[in-house]
Protein backbone atom coordinates (compact mmCIF):
# COMPACT_ATOMS: atom_id res chain seq x y z
CA UNK A 1 0.00 0.00 0.00
CA UNK A 2 1.54 3.11 -1.06
CA UNK A 3 2.37 5.75 1.70
CA UNK A 4 -0.14 8.71 0.45
CA UNK A 5 -2.68 6.23 1.05
CA UNK A 6 -1.95 4.98 4.43
CA UNK A 7 -4.44 6.07 7.31
CA UNK A 8 -3.00 9.10 9.36
CA UNK A 9 -3.07 10.15 12.50
CA UNK A 10 -4.97 13.59 12.12
CA UNK A 11 -5.06 16.33 14.85
CA UNK A 12 -7.83 19.05 14.18
CA UNK A 13 -7.69 22.76 15.61
CA UNK A 14 -10.49 25.83 15.15
CA UNK A 15 -9.28 29.16 14.72
CA UNK A 16 -11.34 32.42 14.97
CA UNK A 17 -10.55 34.87 12.18
CA UNK A 18 -9.90 37.96 13.85
CA UNK A 19 -10.45 41.19 12.00
CA UNK A 20 -6.67 42.39 12.01
CA UNK A 21 -6.45 38.97 9.87
CA UNK A 22 -8.56 40.76 7.29
CA UNK A 23 -7.03 42.81 4.01
CA UNK A 24 -9.12 45.94 2.83
CA UNK A 25 -11.36 43.64 0.95
CA UNK A 26 -12.40 42.25 4.07
CA UNK A 27 -11.42 38.65 3.76
CA UNK A 28 -8.57 36.74 5.20
CA UNK A 29 -4.94 38.04 4.35
CA UNK A 30 -4.18 34.99 2.62
CA UNK A 31 -0.62 34.91 4.46
CA UNK A 32 -2.17 34.64 7.42
CA UNK A 33 -3.35 30.73 6.67
CA UNK A 34 0.35 29.50 6.44
CA UNK A 35 0.71 30.82 9.97
CA UNK A 36 -2.10 28.98 11.27
CA UNK A 37 -0.61 25.94 9.21
CA UNK A 38 2.28 26.26 11.07
CA UNK A 39 0.51 26.42 14.51
CA UNK A 40 -1.50 23.23 13.64
CA UNK A 41 1.75 21.35 12.45
CA UNK A 42 2.85 22.66 15.97
CA UNK A 43 -0.14 21.12 17.46
CA UNK A 44 0.05 18.13 15.92
CA UNK A 45 3.86 17.74 17.42
CA UNK A 46 1.97 18.62 20.81
CA UNK A 47 -0.88 16.16 20.21
CA UNK A 48 1.57 13.55 20.28
CA UNK A 49 3.68 14.78 23.27
CA UNK A 50 5.74 16.67 21.56
CA UNK A 51 5.74 20.75 22.39
CA UNK A 52 8.78 22.72 20.47
CA UNK A 53 10.56 23.57 23.25
CA UNK A 54 11.12 19.68 24.28
CA UNK A 55 12.02 19.06 20.51
CA UNK A 56 14.58 21.95 20.84
CA UNK A 57 15.86 20.88 24.11
CA UNK A 58 16.27 17.32 23.43
CA UNK A 59 17.30 17.24 19.97
CA UNK A 60 19.12 20.22 19.41
CA UNK A 61 17.15 21.38 16.22
CA UNK A 62 17.02 24.99 15.26
CA UNK A 63 13.21 24.15 14.16
CA UNK A 64 11.25 22.80 11.27
CA UNK A 65 11.57 25.14 9.09
CA UNK A 66 9.52 25.29 5.76
CA UNK A 67 11.71 24.19 2.54
CA UNK A 68 8.37 23.95 0.36
CA UNK A 69 5.02 25.10 0.61
CA UNK A 70 1.84 25.36 -1.80
CA UNK A 71 -1.65 26.41 -1.05
CA UNK A 72 -4.98 26.60 -2.87
CA UNK A 73 -7.79 28.95 -1.87
CA UNK A 74 -11.36 27.66 -2.77
CA UNK A 75 -13.29 29.85 -0.26
CA UNK A 76 -12.70 33.20 1.15
CA UNK A 77 -13.31 33.62 5.30
CA UNK A 78 -14.27 37.04 6.42
CA UNK A 79 -13.73 37.99 10.25
CA UNK A 80 -15.76 36.28 12.81
CA UNK A 81 -15.98 32.78 10.60
CA UNK A 82 -14.64 29.90 12.98
CA UNK A 83 -12.41 27.99 11.21
CA UNK A 84 -11.59 24.17 11.63
CA UNK A 85 -7.84 22.73 10.34
CA UNK A 86 -7.77 19.07 9.59
CA UNK A 87 -3.89 18.21 9.85
CA UNK A 88 -1.23 15.17 9.26
CA UNK A 89 1.73 14.21 8.29
CA UNK A 90 1.22 12.15 5.25
CA UNK A 91 5.37 11.46 4.36
CA UNK A 92 8.48 10.96 6.28
CA UNK A 93 11.79 11.64 4.40
CA UNK A 94 15.43 11.31 6.40
CA UNK A 95 15.58 14.76 6.88
CA UNK A 96 12.22 16.01 5.90
CA UNK A 97 8.63 15.48 6.22
CA UNK A 98 5.24 16.68 4.37
CA UNK A 99 2.40 17.64 6.29
CA UNK A 100 -1.11 18.46 4.68
CA UNK A 101 -3.98 20.47 5.91
CA UNK A 102 -7.29 20.73 5.19
CA UNK A 103 -8.87 23.91 6.38
CA UNK A 104 -12.77 24.10 6.35
CA UNK A 105 -15.35 26.92 7.44
CA UNK A 106 -17.17 25.69 10.68
CA UNK A 107 -20.27 26.56 8.85
CA UNK A 108 -20.04 24.47 5.83
CA UNK A 109 -17.68 21.31 6.95
CA UNK A 110 -18.36 19.60 3.58
CA UNK A 111 -16.13 22.35 1.72
CA UNK A 112 -12.45 22.18 1.51
CA UNK A 113 -11.65 26.19 1.91
CA UNK A 114 -7.81 25.80 1.60
CA UNK A 115 -5.77 23.14 1.23
CA UNK A 116 -2.21 23.34 2.44
CA UNK A 117 1.10 20.99 1.73
CA UNK A 118 4.07 21.87 3.22
CA UNK A 119 7.52 20.15 3.53
CA UNK A 120 9.85 20.89 6.39
CA UNK A 121 13.26 19.99 7.32
CA UNK A 122 14.69 18.74 10.44
CA UNK A 123 17.24 21.38 10.76
CA UNK A 124 19.99 21.83 13.55
CA UNK A 125 23.22 24.60 13.16
CA UNK A 126 25.98 23.73 11.12
CA UNK A 127 29.30 23.05 13.92
CA UNK A 128 31.29 24.69 11.43
CA UNK A 129 29.62 27.92 10.95
CA UNK A 130 26.60 29.21 13.46
CA UNK A 131 24.67 30.59 10.90
CA UNK A 132 24.45 28.18 8.51
CA UNK A 133 21.35 25.22 9.30
CA UNK A 134 21.40 21.93 7.74
CA UNK A 135 19.27 18.96 7.71
CA UNK A 136 19.65 16.17 10.11
CA UNK A 137 17.75 12.86 10.44
CA UNK A 138 14.76 12.43 11.81
CA UNK A 139 14.86 10.83 15.10
CA UNK A 140 12.82 7.32 14.74
CA UNK A 141 11.05 7.59 18.04
CA UNK A 142 9.57 11.23 16.78
CA UNK A 143 8.52 9.31 13.92
CA UNK A 144 7.07 6.53 15.37
CA UNK A 145 4.57 8.34 17.69
CA UNK A 146 2.93 9.33 14.70
CA UNK A 147 1.90 5.88 13.94
CA UNK B 1 7.06 30.42 -29.34
CA UNK B 2 5.29 28.90 -26.06
CA UNK B 3 3.96 31.83 -23.60
CA UNK B 4 6.26 30.72 -20.96
CA UNK B 5 9.74 30.95 -22.88
CA UNK B 6 8.68 34.38 -24.17
CA UNK B 7 9.90 37.31 -22.26
CA UNK B 8 7.98 39.33 -19.77
CA UNK B 9 8.52 42.64 -18.43
CA UNK B 10 10.42 41.94 -15.28
CA UNK B 11 9.69 44.84 -11.85
CA UNK B 12 12.57 44.64 -9.32
CA UNK B 13 12.27 46.05 -5.59
CA UNK B 14 14.25 45.63 -2.41
CA UNK B 15 13.08 44.70 1.01
CA UNK B 16 15.18 44.71 3.72
CA UNK B 17 14.34 42.37 6.70
CA UNK B 18 13.67 43.44 10.18
CA UNK B 19 13.86 41.95 13.64
CA UNK B 20 10.04 41.70 13.41
CA UNK B 21 10.02 39.65 10.66
CA UNK B 22 12.28 36.96 12.07
CA UNK B 23 10.87 33.92 14.32
CA UNK B 24 12.68 32.25 17.31
CA UNK B 25 14.84 30.48 15.54
CA UNK B 26 16.20 33.90 13.75
CA UNK B 27 15.47 33.56 10.32
CA UNK B 28 12.52 35.22 8.17
CA UNK B 29 9.31 33.58 9.34
CA UNK B 30 7.92 32.07 6.02
CA UNK B 31 4.54 33.78 5.73
CA UNK B 32 6.43 36.99 5.39
CA UNK B 33 8.07 36.16 2.14
CA UNK B 34 4.03 35.81 0.97
CA UNK B 35 3.12 39.36 2.35
CA UNK B 36 6.68 40.96 0.73
CA UNK B 37 5.54 38.63 -2.53
CA UNK B 38 1.95 40.44 -2.59
CA UNK B 39 3.43 43.72 -2.44
CA UNK B 40 5.66 42.99 -5.44
CA UNK B 41 3.01 42.31 -7.17
CA UNK B 42 0.86 45.98 -6.75
CA UNK B 43 4.44 47.27 -7.92
CA UNK B 44 4.03 45.37 -10.61
CA UNK B 45 0.95 47.03 -11.62
CA UNK B 46 2.15 50.05 -10.17
CA UNK B 47 5.42 49.85 -12.40
CA UNK B 48 2.71 49.91 -15.74
CA UNK B 49 0.65 52.78 -13.83
CA UNK B 50 -2.10 51.08 -12.30
CA UNK B 51 -2.19 51.76 -8.60
CA UNK B 52 -4.62 49.32 -6.97
CA UNK B 53 -6.85 52.51 -6.28
CA UNK B 54 -7.26 53.22 -9.71
CA UNK B 55 -7.79 49.74 -10.06
CA UNK B 56 -10.50 49.34 -7.80
CA UNK B 57 -12.04 52.43 -8.87
CA UNK B 58 -11.81 51.83 -12.93
CA UNK B 59 -12.93 48.17 -13.01
CA UNK B 60 -14.75 48.00 -10.07
CA UNK B 61 -12.97 44.70 -9.07
CA UNK B 62 -12.52 44.12 -5.39
CA UNK B 63 -9.08 42.66 -5.30
CA UNK B 64 -6.69 40.11 -7.25
CA UNK B 65 -6.86 37.23 -4.66
CA UNK B 66 -4.66 34.44 -4.71
CA UNK B 67 -5.96 31.35 -5.25
CA UNK B 68 -3.21 29.05 -5.63
CA UNK B 69 0.54 29.55 -4.10
CA UNK B 70 4.03 27.62 -4.34
CA UNK B 71 7.09 28.58 -2.86
CA UNK B 72 10.31 27.09 -2.15
CA UNK B 73 12.72 28.10 -0.03
CA UNK B 74 16.31 27.26 -0.30
CA UNK B 75 18.59 30.13 1.52
CA UNK B 76 17.14 31.63 4.52
CA UNK B 77 17.40 35.62 5.48
CA UNK B 78 17.60 37.04 8.30
CA UNK B 79 17.18 40.49 9.75
CA UNK B 80 19.30 43.78 8.35
CA UNK B 81 19.58 41.01 5.08
CA UNK B 82 18.50 43.34 2.14
CA UNK B 83 16.37 41.15 0.03
CA UNK B 84 15.96 41.71 -4.12
CA UNK B 85 12.83 40.60 -5.57
CA UNK B 86 12.25 40.66 -9.17
CA UNK B 87 8.19 40.32 -10.60
CA UNK B 88 6.93 39.48 -13.45
CA UNK B 89 3.33 38.36 -14.83
CA UNK B 90 4.55 35.24 -16.66
CA UNK B 91 0.86 34.13 -17.96
CA UNK B 92 -2.74 35.61 -18.56
CA UNK B 93 -6.03 33.68 -18.79
CA UNK B 94 -9.58 35.31 -19.04
CA UNK B 95 -9.91 35.83 -15.46
CA UNK B 96 -6.61 34.81 -14.03
CA UNK B 97 -2.80 35.38 -14.42
CA UNK B 98 0.58 33.91 -12.82
CA UNK B 99 3.06 35.80 -11.33
CA UNK B 100 6.26 34.39 -10.46
CA UNK B 101 8.76 36.10 -8.08
CA UNK B 102 12.60 35.03 -7.49
CA UNK B 103 14.11 36.45 -4.72
CA UNK B 104 17.99 36.63 -3.76
CA UNK B 105 20.31 38.28 -0.72
CA UNK B 106 21.28 41.37 -2.50
CA UNK B 107 24.49 40.12 -0.73
CA UNK B 108 25.02 36.95 -3.16
CA UNK B 109 22.88 38.18 -6.50
CA UNK B 110 23.26 34.59 -7.96
CA UNK B 111 21.53 32.21 -5.83
CA UNK B 112 17.86 32.08 -5.83
CA UNK B 113 17.06 31.87 -1.54
CA UNK B 114 12.77 32.09 -2.30
CA UNK B 115 11.04 31.06 -5.16
CA UNK B 116 7.14 31.44 -5.40
CA UNK B 117 4.25 32.02 -7.93
CA UNK B 118 0.58 33.11 -7.62
CA UNK B 119 -2.24 32.35 -9.68
CA UNK B 120 -4.56 35.53 -8.98
CA UNK B 121 -7.92 36.07 -9.81
CA UNK B 122 -9.63 39.76 -10.98
CA UNK B 123 -13.11 39.59 -8.82
CA UNK B 124 -15.78 41.32 -8.18
CA UNK B 125 -18.40 41.32 -5.65
CA UNK B 126 -21.58 39.40 -7.43
CA UNK B 127 -24.61 41.45 -7.83
CA UNK B 128 -27.13 39.25 -6.46
CA UNK B 129 -24.88 38.45 -3.22
CA UNK B 130 -22.29 41.04 -2.02
CA UNK B 131 -20.33 38.58 0.28
CA UNK B 132 -19.48 36.75 -2.84
CA UNK B 133 -16.60 37.00 -5.03
CA UNK B 134 -16.51 35.94 -8.59
CA UNK B 135 -14.05 36.26 -11.36
CA UNK B 136 -14.35 38.75 -14.00
CA UNK B 137 -12.80 39.15 -17.47
CA UNK B 138 -9.71 40.82 -17.01
CA UNK B 139 -9.80 43.97 -19.57
CA UNK B 140 -7.52 43.79 -22.28
CA UNK B 141 -5.69 47.55 -21.76
CA UNK B 142 -4.97 46.00 -18.12
CA UNK B 143 -2.90 42.87 -19.88
CA UNK B 144 -1.51 45.18 -23.16
CA UNK B 145 0.02 47.74 -20.48
CA UNK B 146 2.38 43.90 -19.46
CA UNK B 147 3.37 43.63 -23.12
CA UNK C 1 -18.47 56.61 43.01
CA UNK C 2 -15.99 58.03 40.31
CA UNK C 3 -16.62 55.85 36.96
CA UNK C 4 -13.23 54.04 37.46
CA UNK C 5 -13.66 53.12 40.77
CA UNK C 6 -17.20 51.22 39.62
CA UNK C 7 -16.83 47.19 38.71
CA UNK C 8 -17.43 46.53 35.15
CA UNK C 9 -17.91 43.71 33.24
CA UNK C 10 -15.00 41.41 32.57
CA UNK C 11 -14.76 39.66 29.88
CA UNK C 12 -11.95 36.59 29.53
CA UNK C 13 -9.93 34.66 26.53
CA UNK C 14 -6.93 32.47 26.20
CA UNK C 15 -4.18 32.79 24.07
CA UNK C 16 -1.47 30.09 22.68
CA UNK C 17 1.84 32.06 22.15
CA UNK C 18 2.78 30.40 18.70
CA UNK C 19 6.28 30.46 17.64
CA UNK C 20 5.23 33.20 14.70
CA UNK C 21 4.43 35.08 17.50
CA UNK C 22 8.20 35.21 18.52
CA UNK C 23 10.83 37.61 17.51
CA UNK C 24 14.48 36.80 17.26
CA UNK C 25 15.40 36.77 21.37
CA UNK C 26 12.48 34.06 21.28
CA UNK C 27 10.08 36.32 23.04
CA UNK C 28 6.45 37.84 21.95
CA UNK C 29 7.10 40.81 19.72
CA UNK C 30 5.26 43.45 21.22
CA UNK C 31 2.99 44.57 18.32
CA UNK C 32 1.24 40.71 18.54
CA UNK C 33 0.23 41.90 21.96
CA UNK C 34 -1.99 44.73 20.24
CA UNK C 35 -3.49 42.29 18.04
CA UNK C 36 -4.61 39.91 20.75
CA UNK C 37 -6.08 43.15 22.68
CA UNK C 38 -7.78 44.05 19.73
CA UNK C 39 -9.51 40.62 19.41
CA UNK C 40 -10.07 40.98 23.02
CA UNK C 41 -12.08 44.18 22.70
CA UNK C 42 -13.94 42.23 20.03
CA UNK C 43 -15.01 39.48 22.40
CA UNK C 44 -15.62 41.66 25.30
CA UNK C 45 -18.53 43.18 22.62
CA UNK C 46 -19.73 39.61 21.34
CA UNK C 47 -19.61 38.44 24.91
CA UNK C 48 -22.79 41.12 25.42
CA UNK C 49 -24.41 39.97 22.35
CA UNK C 50 -22.87 41.98 19.44
CA UNK C 51 -20.99 40.71 17.17
CA UNK C 52 -18.67 42.90 15.08
CA UNK C 53 -20.85 41.97 11.77
CA UNK C 54 -23.88 42.66 13.16
CA UNK C 55 -22.48 46.35 14.90
CA UNK C 56 -21.53 47.40 11.37
CA UNK C 57 -24.83 46.72 9.68
CA UNK C 58 -26.87 47.88 12.23
CA UNK C 59 -25.43 51.05 13.13
CA UNK C 60 -23.68 51.56 9.75
CA UNK C 61 -20.26 51.99 11.38
CA UNK C 62 -17.06 51.62 9.90
CA UNK C 63 -14.98 50.10 13.07
CA UNK C 64 -14.03 51.15 16.07
CA UNK C 65 -10.00 52.47 15.66
CA UNK C 66 -7.95 53.25 18.32
CA UNK C 67 -6.85 56.76 18.87
CA UNK C 68 -5.62 56.10 21.80
CA UNK C 69 -3.18 53.39 22.81
CA UNK C 70 -0.71 52.70 25.78
CA UNK C 71 0.84 49.53 27.12
CA UNK C 72 3.33 48.06 29.48
CA UNK C 73 5.02 45.22 29.47
CA UNK C 74 6.65 43.59 32.43
CA UNK C 75 6.80 39.63 32.15
CA UNK C 76 7.82 38.44 28.27
CA UNK C 77 6.62 35.71 27.09
CA UNK C 78 7.82 32.78 24.50
CA UNK C 79 6.30 30.31 22.46
CA UNK C 80 3.56 27.15 24.27
CA UNK C 81 2.98 29.88 27.08
CA UNK C 82 -0.68 30.15 27.87
CA UNK C 83 -1.75 33.84 28.21
CA UNK C 84 -5.24 35.09 29.63
CA UNK C 85 -6.44 38.50 28.82
CA UNK C 86 -8.85 40.44 31.33
CA UNK C 87 -10.48 42.82 29.48
CA UNK C 88 -13.28 45.30 30.04
CA UNK C 89 -14.56 48.72 29.20
CA UNK C 90 -13.89 51.22 31.85
CA UNK C 91 -15.09 54.59 30.26
CA UNK C 92 -17.63 55.34 27.92
CA UNK C 93 -17.93 58.94 25.99
CA UNK C 94 -20.42 60.30 24.10
CA UNK C 95 -18.00 58.91 20.62
CA UNK C 96 -15.75 57.36 22.50
CA UNK C 97 -14.71 54.51 24.86
CA UNK C 98 -11.65 53.46 27.20
CA UNK C 99 -10.80 49.80 27.09
CA UNK C 100 -8.21 48.10 29.66
CA UNK C 101 -6.69 44.58 29.23
CA UNK C 102 -4.49 42.90 31.70
CA UNK C 103 -2.93 39.91 30.54
CA UNK C 104 -1.26 37.15 32.42
CA UNK C 105 0.31 34.05 31.58
CA UNK C 106 -1.16 30.92 32.78
CA UNK C 107 1.64 29.49 34.55
CA UNK C 108 1.35 32.45 36.82
CA UNK C 109 -2.07 34.24 37.17
CA UNK C 110 -0.75 36.85 40.19
CA UNK C 111 1.47 38.55 38.07
CA UNK C 112 0.07 40.91 35.27
CA UNK C 113 2.61 40.20 32.15
CA UNK C 114 0.69 42.91 30.12
CA UNK C 115 -0.98 46.07 30.68
CA UNK C 116 -2.37 47.78 27.84
CA UNK C 117 -5.24 50.71 27.37
CA UNK C 118 -7.09 51.68 24.29
CA UNK C 119 -9.45 55.07 23.35
CA UNK C 120 -11.80 53.85 20.70
CA UNK C 121 -14.00 56.15 18.71
CA UNK C 122 -16.78 54.28 17.32
CA UNK C 123 -16.70 55.79 13.23
CA UNK C 124 -19.20 56.12 10.70
CA UNK C 125 -17.99 57.79 6.97
CA UNK C 126 -18.39 61.29 6.28
CA UNK C 127 -21.24 61.15 4.12
CA UNK C 128 -19.09 64.23 2.39
CA UNK C 129 -16.04 62.28 1.77
CA UNK C 130 -16.36 58.69 1.77
CA UNK C 131 -12.31 58.22 2.79
CA UNK C 132 -13.24 60.29 5.49
CA UNK C 133 -13.70 58.91 8.99
CA UNK C 134 -15.76 60.56 11.76
CA UNK C 135 -16.96 59.83 15.16
CA UNK C 136 -20.54 59.36 15.57
CA UNK C 137 -22.80 59.03 19.28
CA UNK C 138 -22.51 55.22 20.61
CA UNK C 139 -26.18 53.95 20.61
CA UNK C 140 -27.37 53.74 24.31
CA UNK C 141 -28.19 50.82 23.99
CA UNK C 142 -24.86 48.91 23.06
CA UNK C 143 -23.86 51.08 26.16
CA UNK C 144 -26.22 49.70 28.15
CA UNK C 145 -25.15 46.03 27.67
CA UNK C 146 -22.28 46.29 29.38
CA UNK C 147 -23.88 47.39 32.91
CA UNK D 1 17.99 73.44 29.05
CA UNK D 2 15.59 70.59 30.15
CA UNK D 3 16.53 67.39 28.17
CA UNK D 4 13.01 67.26 26.35
CA UNK D 5 14.02 70.42 25.02
CA UNK D 6 16.98 69.98 23.59
CA UNK D 7 18.02 69.04 19.91
CA UNK D 8 18.25 65.06 19.45
CA UNK D 9 19.57 63.33 16.03
CA UNK D 10 16.55 62.43 13.89
CA UNK D 11 16.31 59.96 11.63
CA UNK D 12 13.89 59.17 8.72
CA UNK D 13 12.76 57.06 6.96
CA UNK D 14 9.98 56.55 4.45
CA UNK D 15 7.58 53.32 4.42
CA UNK D 16 4.42 52.54 2.01
CA UNK D 17 1.52 51.11 2.94
CA UNK D 18 0.71 47.67 1.82
CA UNK D 19 -2.76 46.48 0.70
CA UNK D 20 -2.05 43.56 3.91
CA UNK D 21 -0.94 46.04 5.92
CA UNK D 22 -4.92 47.61 6.53
CA UNK D 23 -7.81 45.78 7.64
CA UNK D 24 -11.24 45.23 7.05
CA UNK D 25 -12.10 49.00 6.98
CA UNK D 26 -9.15 49.93 4.54
CA UNK D 27 -6.92 51.96 7.02
CA UNK D 28 -3.82 50.86 8.60
CA UNK D 29 -4.29 48.09 11.28
CA UNK D 30 -2.47 49.99 14.19
CA UNK D 31 -0.32 47.17 15.46
CA UNK D 32 1.54 47.66 11.95
CA UNK D 33 2.72 51.37 13.44
CA UNK D 34 4.45 49.73 16.01
CA UNK D 35 6.32 47.23 13.87
CA UNK D 36 7.19 50.16 11.96
CA UNK D 37 8.54 52.03 15.00
CA UNK D 38 10.57 49.55 15.53
CA UNK D 39 11.87 49.68 12.37
CA UNK D 40 12.68 53.14 12.60
CA UNK D 41 14.41 52.67 16.25
CA UNK D 42 16.68 50.34 14.27
CA UNK D 43 17.16 52.39 11.85
CA UNK D 44 18.21 55.18 14.13
CA UNK D 45 20.80 53.03 15.61
CA UNK D 46 21.88 51.94 12.19
CA UNK D 47 22.35 56.01 11.16
CA UNK D 48 24.78 56.35 13.71
CA UNK D 49 26.59 53.01 12.60
CA UNK D 50 25.30 50.00 14.77
CA UNK D 51 23.57 47.36 12.92
CA UNK D 52 21.34 45.26 15.72
CA UNK D 53 24.10 42.21 14.37
CA UNK D 54 26.59 43.96 15.63
CA UNK D 55 25.18 45.41 18.95
CA UNK D 56 24.31 41.26 19.87
CA UNK D 57 27.50 40.64 18.80
CA UNK D 58 29.80 43.54 20.38
CA UNK D 59 27.65 44.21 24.02
CA UNK D 60 26.04 40.47 24.19
CA UNK D 61 22.49 42.19 24.52
CA UNK D 62 19.42 39.46 23.33
CA UNK D 63 17.61 42.98 22.19
CA UNK D 64 15.87 46.60 22.99
CA UNK D 65 12.57 44.92 24.16
CA UNK D 66 9.69 47.62 24.70
CA UNK D 67 9.16 48.17 28.60
CA UNK D 68 6.45 51.16 27.70
CA UNK D 69 4.33 52.00 24.60
CA UNK D 70 2.32 55.20 24.13
CA UNK D 71 0.87 56.17 20.83
CA UNK D 72 -1.82 58.20 19.15
CA UNK D 73 -3.83 57.82 16.03
CA UNK D 74 -4.95 61.17 14.38
CA UNK D 75 -4.85 60.37 10.82
CA UNK D 76 -5.81 57.19 9.04
CA UNK D 77 -3.47 56.28 5.79
CA UNK D 78 -4.39 53.24 3.43
CA UNK D 79 -2.75 50.99 0.98
CA UNK D 80 -0.76 52.75 -1.45
CA UNK D 81 0.16 55.85 0.90
CA UNK D 82 3.56 56.97 1.54
CA UNK D 83 4.65 57.45 4.99
CA UNK D 84 7.62 59.36 6.13
CA UNK D 85 8.70 58.36 9.93
CA UNK D 86 11.27 60.72 12.00
CA UNK D 87 12.59 59.08 15.00
CA UNK D 88 14.35 60.26 17.64
CA UNK D 89 15.82 59.12 21.45
CA UNK D 90 14.59 61.90 23.78
CA UNK D 91 15.95 60.46 27.01
CA UNK D 92 18.81 58.42 27.98
CA UNK D 93 18.56 56.23 31.56
CA UNK D 94 20.83 53.95 32.80
CA UNK D 95 19.79 50.86 31.29
CA UNK D 96 16.82 52.11 29.18
CA UNK D 97 16.03 55.47 26.97
CA UNK D 98 13.16 56.77 25.39
CA UNK D 99 12.35 56.70 21.50
CA UNK D 100 9.76 59.40 19.95
CA UNK D 101 8.42 58.75 16.63
CA UNK D 102 6.30 60.88 14.51
CA UNK D 103 4.39 59.74 11.31
CA UNK D 104 3.40 61.99 8.50
CA UNK D 105 1.26 61.32 5.18
CA UNK D 106 3.71 62.48 2.45
CA UNK D 107 0.54 64.28 1.08
CA UNK D 108 0.44 66.14 4.42
CA UNK D 109 3.71 66.80 5.99
CA UNK D 110 2.63 69.44 8.20
CA UNK D 111 -0.05 67.21 10.38
CA UNK D 112 1.49 64.74 12.46
CA UNK D 113 -0.47 61.75 11.61
CA UNK D 114 0.42 59.29 14.53
CA UNK D 115 3.22 60.06 17.10
CA UNK D 116 4.89 57.41 19.47
CA UNK D 117 6.94 56.76 22.34
CA UNK D 118 8.72 53.97 23.52
CA UNK D 119 10.66 52.97 26.65
CA UNK D 120 13.01 50.72 25.69
CA UNK D 121 15.75 48.57 27.71
CA UNK D 122 18.95 47.49 26.99
CA UNK D 123 18.45 43.58 28.00
CA UNK D 124 21.31 40.51 28.80
CA UNK D 125 20.17 36.72 29.58
CA UNK D 126 20.54 36.66 33.40
CA UNK D 127 23.42 34.23 33.69
CA UNK D 128 21.93 31.94 36.52
CA UNK D 129 18.75 31.47 34.17
CA UNK D 130 19.12 32.14 30.19
CA UNK D 131 15.27 31.92 30.01
CA UNK D 132 15.25 35.45 32.13
CA UNK D 133 16.47 38.74 30.65
CA UNK D 134 17.85 41.55 33.13
CA UNK D 135 18.64 45.41 32.29
CA UNK D 136 21.96 46.11 31.51
CA UNK D 137 24.24 49.44 31.71
CA UNK D 138 24.34 50.56 28.36
CA UNK D 139 27.87 51.41 27.15
CA UNK D 140 28.53 55.20 27.12
CA UNK D 141 30.30 54.90 23.78
CA UNK D 142 26.47 53.72 22.13
CA UNK D 143 24.96 56.86 23.95
CA UNK D 144 28.06 59.05 22.49
CA UNK D 145 27.22 58.67 18.81
CA UNK D 146 23.56 59.61 19.33
CA UNK D 147 24.75 63.26 20.29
Amino acid sequence: MPLETQPHRVSRRTVRVEWGDCDAAGIVYFPRYFAWFDASTSAAFVSVGFSKHELIERYGIVGMPVRDVRANFSIPSTFEDELVIETRISEWGRTSFTVQHRLFRQADLTAVAVEGREVRVWVVRDPADARRLRGAPIPLEVRERFL
